[in-house]
Formats: C-alpha cells, structure tokens, sequence
C-alpha cells in the first residue's frame, strides 16, 4: 500500500480493536508468567485478565488511534497501540474503583471485581470479612491496574522527547477524571436543581477523560502541539458530553441483559444527573416531595423507580435530556463539517458521533 | 566547596529531608490554585497536603538521595530531590489504602483519611452514609497521590534516557509493593507457623519497597546499571527486613503516642507476622489455643492483648524476633564494609542501619 493509499483507506475499527487486545492479552499474560516466577499470587492478573475481557467498547484506545491519524499518523505502530491500551488498562482501574465505592454488583454482565472476589473466598470465613477481602483486593487490583498502565506506557517504545510530550497529556487527563469523580461523589445523595453543577460534572468526569483526551494522547503521538489539539476539542467536548447524558439515561432506561449494569443503582445512590437536576427545577410540590423521598433511597425498588420515570416524563427531563444528546451530537458533527482532518480519521469521528446518540450500551 | 569536599562532606540527613518537603509543599500548593482555578474540590489537597506534613520519617526521599550519592552523584540538584518527592507521594498512596483497607483509626497520631474525611461531612448525613462517602473519598485521595506522584516523577526535569532508566526501577517497585500488599491482605486472618511465608511477605511488601528500591532509583538517576544496584541490594534487603520487623514489634508493644498507631490493630486483624510465626510453631496445645481464639478476634481488648503478649514472650518468640533484627542490621553494616561507596553515602547508610535496630516510630 502506498503512503497516500494508507491515509485514504477509512479506518478499520473492529481491526484496531482487536490489535489492542493482543497487546492487552499479550501484557497481561507477561505479567502471569512473572507472578508465577516470583511467588506472587495468581489472582491478581487472573480478576484483571477476566474483568478487561469479559466486555467494554475500547471507546479510549479506539480514539486514541484515531487522533494519531487526525494529526498525521500512518497505519498502527506498536508503540500507538501500547500506548492507546494503557488507556483501557487504566480505564479498567477506574472502572474497578468505581464499581467498589458504588458496590455495584455487576459490571459487563458479570459480578463486579469486589463481588466476584468475596465470593470466590467465602469459606472459612464469616460474612463480613469475605466482603471485607473483596473489597480490599478490588482495591488494590484496581491499583494494580493503574500501575500497570503506566509500565504500558513508559515501555511503549516512544522515542524520549514524544513520551514527555504524551506524559504531560496523559497526567491531565488523570488528574481531571479524579476530580471529576471527587465532584461526583460530593454530590451523591444530595442531587439539586442545579443543572450547571451537573453538566460540569459530566464535563470533568466524562467528556474530556472518554473523548477529549484519549484524542489528544494519539495526536500528542504524531506530534500535534496545544493549537492542533484545540481543533479536536471542538469535536470532543460536546461528543463526550452527549456519551455522559446518554450514560446517565441507560442508568436509568437501559435493558440491563444489554448495558451488562443493574438500573436501579443511580437512583438508590441519589446521583446528581442532568436528568434528576432538570426535573428537580421543573417539579411542582408533590413531584419534588417524590424525587425527594425516593432518589438516595438504598432500598428503591422497580415501583418506585417507575414513580421516577413518571416524573421525569411528566416534567419533560427525559425528553430534554434526549434533545441535548441529540444537539451536542450534532455540534460535534458540524464542529468536524469545519475541519480537513485526514479522510480515514475523519470518517471514524463522524462513526463515533453518530453511534453515541444511538447506543444502547 | 570543591568537587572534593563535596564527595567527603557527610551528607546532611535532615537538610535533605527539608529540601523534599519544599518540593512537595510547592507542588501541592500548585495543585492547590490549579484546582481553585478550575471549579475543582478543595479538600483533595487539603487532605493530602494535612496527611504528609502531619508526620513520616521521608525514610524513601532519603534513601534515593543517598542511592544517589551512592552512585556518585553530588548534591541534591532539583530532579533528584523531585524524584525523591515523588516517593514520599506514592508512599501517602499507599499509606491512605491501607489504613482504608485495616480500617485504621489513627495514623501519625492524627485520625485517618477516610476517618477524618467522614468526621467533617457527618452532618445531614445517616452514620453510614458519612463512614461510605469517608472510604470512598480515601479511595480517590489514594489515587490522586498515585497520580500525581506519578507527574512529579515525569516532570523530574531528568533528561530522557534517564528518565526511562529511572521508569523501570519505579515500574519494578509499585509492582512488588502492589504483591506484598496482596500476599499480605491473603494471609490476614489465618496466620500460620510458617516462618518462610511471614519473611517472604516482608521482603515484598517492605524490604524491596522501602530500602531497596529508593536506593536503586537514586542510583539509576546517577547512571548506575544493575550490577551496582545489586551491591546496594546487600545492605538494603538484610536492613528492609529488619525494618519491617521492627513494625511487627512496635504493631504489638509499640506506644502509640511515639508511633501515632494504635497498637491492637494487627492482632485484631490476625495479621501473619514473623512474630505470630514463629509464636504458632514453638506453642503447645494451649497457647496455641489462647494464640487461634484471640488473633483476628475484631473485640479483642487490651487484656487479650497481653495475653498474647504473654504467649509471645512464654515461646521466645519476641525474643527471637528481637535477635532476627539485630543480625539483619548487622548484616546490613558487614555488606557496607566489603564496600567502597563514597564516604558521604557511607556515612548516610550505617548511620540508618544503626537507626532501625533501635527505632521506637
């Protein structure tokens, strides 16, 4: 294939995807044979290997890719496709994180980390401390997780001066999903009318650590400096927003044989969403009064979830909420309509753009 | 001063020890306008920022200063002291977890993390809704230290090939120290006879992570390769077992206003020191029954504790422990005499070899 063939071929997704699990797998299986060398316990990489495959879109290393072909990058060089896998390792970190601090009970339509792992140790030990030790080992698995993703990363293969370049993104992306995971948790239990507080949440949490930056590492990968990066912002921002807001309604809509997560959690733990801010402001008493005896309630069940639905179709939330999946969607789109992004970058954008306002998953 | 006198000077412990928490009081009061700037929480750096200069030996910055000297490196230029730094962060990353995962009350004489983190946010809260957003706000001021431990370190100012000298040892560290926390949390609560698997955990979880490597970072910033890392590795692993096995005694006899730890933890725990070890296999029928009944007991009081004490004493396993120490020390202090590392370095090691043996913090 000639140079000029390569940048015109449009992306193939389902082909980097798999490239990216080799080099999980490959990773991981690396890190088993050293475990099994050292004395160290088996279970660590065994949880991880079954968690990270066991399911997930690959949406990080998937935009990761494509930001080394948006600012120039040719075909997938070993040293991209480290790189954009660190970004799952780390993902599967969070991921880990989250569902203990949620005690979520399954993740991928399996049993969470923590669950899986109290589980498998409840023999010879009470209740209590078998969930005590899953949660303790789902703790450090996630650490693990994170600390390997690193090691993917500074052994990529990057020539010095593109790893610090790569470096500096990757550690504002990191400190921003954290934040925006610290504002999350502030505000659960405790959601409100404010439908700004909600959005910055969504901004922090979501849409710059699941689109905007994993865009900048690839392209920070092929060179592209701050101006360049800007360019994908315009598209990122709003495209990682309606990923967020369309999150938040699976939470709350979604089939859960589909999403692989249970339906009920957000609503128990009292997550403060777009959706529940928006029908916050637009209730009237007896709606109010129901949001706020039932949202944060550990013990909601389907009735009561039902009751939610009802006021957030009544106060039109969930119709509001679609609409700025829909416009945020849309500005991504015509932010890309702006730009001369290489034909096989710029196709896989506009795939990506139109599959989060529709995804079921 | 002359290259010379600088090579001779003894090193100036507690001058470096301020020079590390200057690095780490700028870099987090930078995080600190960071995140007033940005709308983000201000508690993740007040936490951090209360938890490290509330305390700690900085035992690891010190010890890569003088792996560095070890080395021949001179003075303490910015990126060896960043570096070091970076250690100190990664070691409040650990500490955070796993007071998290002992549910400790205390530490450095102050509440812990996510004790204290639950304490200032009870109010409008149910007791178990401020204890989980404590835990879960420890989980996440954990991995934010993780984090930006991480960027201290990529942001060090080594210039790149060093600084991928430098990643491989720090890769190589996080993921021994993530095993011993594994085989550690695997064997709490069913401590054994075995001797052999107690020392192996602290040769993980300790001996590696506290001397070892600190020292081969250090070195690696001053060039060394392996062969001189494993000269550094005959003093530091006989010294990190002794360390480590002073903390099993101080965990059990220890004052807790000189530690800042409570001081029945590890037995409520039923942790699997050396010290239960070997108390298990030279017991006879009814210590060992007194030994299974009260270890890992979460009520045991400080009546049960001396029972135990009694126990350890009765089969000379303190007595032991206590002559273990002394000879890894020594050890320790004989490798350094077969050495010719510079006088400055040389100084720095036998003076915290001598240290540990008698430590009462």
């Amino acid at each position: 294939m000639s140079t000029l063939d390569i940048a015109t071929a449009p992306l193939d997704l389902p082909a980097v995807r798999s490239q990216v699990d080799v080099v999980l797998s490959a990773f991981l299986e690396g890190k088993a044979r050293a475990a099994a060398a050292d004395g160290h316990p088996a279970v660590v990489t065994e949880f991880l290997g079954t968690f990270l495959f066991s399911g997930g879109k690959r949406l990080r290393p998937l935009l990761c890719v494509i930001g080394w072909h948006a600012a120039g990058g040719h075909g997938t060089p070993a040293p991209t496709l480290r790189v954009a896998a660190s970004l799952e390792l780390f993902h599967a970190f969070a991921l880990v994180h989250d569902d203990l601090m949620d005690d979520s009970a399954t993740r991928r339509g399996r049993p969470t980390v923590h669950r899986a792992f109290a589980e498998r140790h409840r023999a010879g030990r009470s209740a209590a401390a078998a969930d005590r030790l899953g949660s303790n080992a789902a703790l450090l698995i996630g650490d693990v997780a994170l600390v390997w993703s690193d090691e993917l990363l500074h052994t990529a293969g990057l020539r010095a001066g593109r790893l610090a370049d790569v470096l500096r993104v990757v550690d504002a992306m990191r400190t921003e999903v954290m934040y925006g995971q610290c504002l999350d948790l502030l505000a659960t239990g405790r959601p409100t009318a404010s439908t700004a507080h909600a959005l910055a949440i969504v901004r922090c949490k979501t849409a710059k650590y699941t689109v905007e930056r994993p865009l900048h590492i690839g392209a920070a990968m092929a060179g592209a400096g701050p101006a360049f990066r800007a360019r994908l912002s315009e598209y990122a921002l709003p495209l990682g927003d309606a990923f967020q807001l369309r999150d938040d309604l699976l939470g709350v809509y979604g089939d859960p044989a589909v999403t692989g997560k249970p339906r009920l959690d957000d609503l128990r733990d009292g997550k403060h969403t777009t959706l529940v801010a928006l029908a916050l402001e637009r209730a009237d008493r007896a709606q109010r009064r129901a949001l706020h005896a039932l949202l944060g309630n550990p013990d909601l069940d389907e009735r009561g979830a039902d009751r939610i639905r009802a006021v957030f179709a009544e106060t039109g939330a969930h119709a509001t909420v679609e609409r700025l999946i829909q416009s945020r969607c849309e500005q991504a789109e015509e932010a890309l309509d702006r730009e001369s992004f290489p034909p096989a970058a710029l196709g896989a954008l506009r795939q990506l753009a139109r599959g989060a306002a529709a995804r079921t998953a």
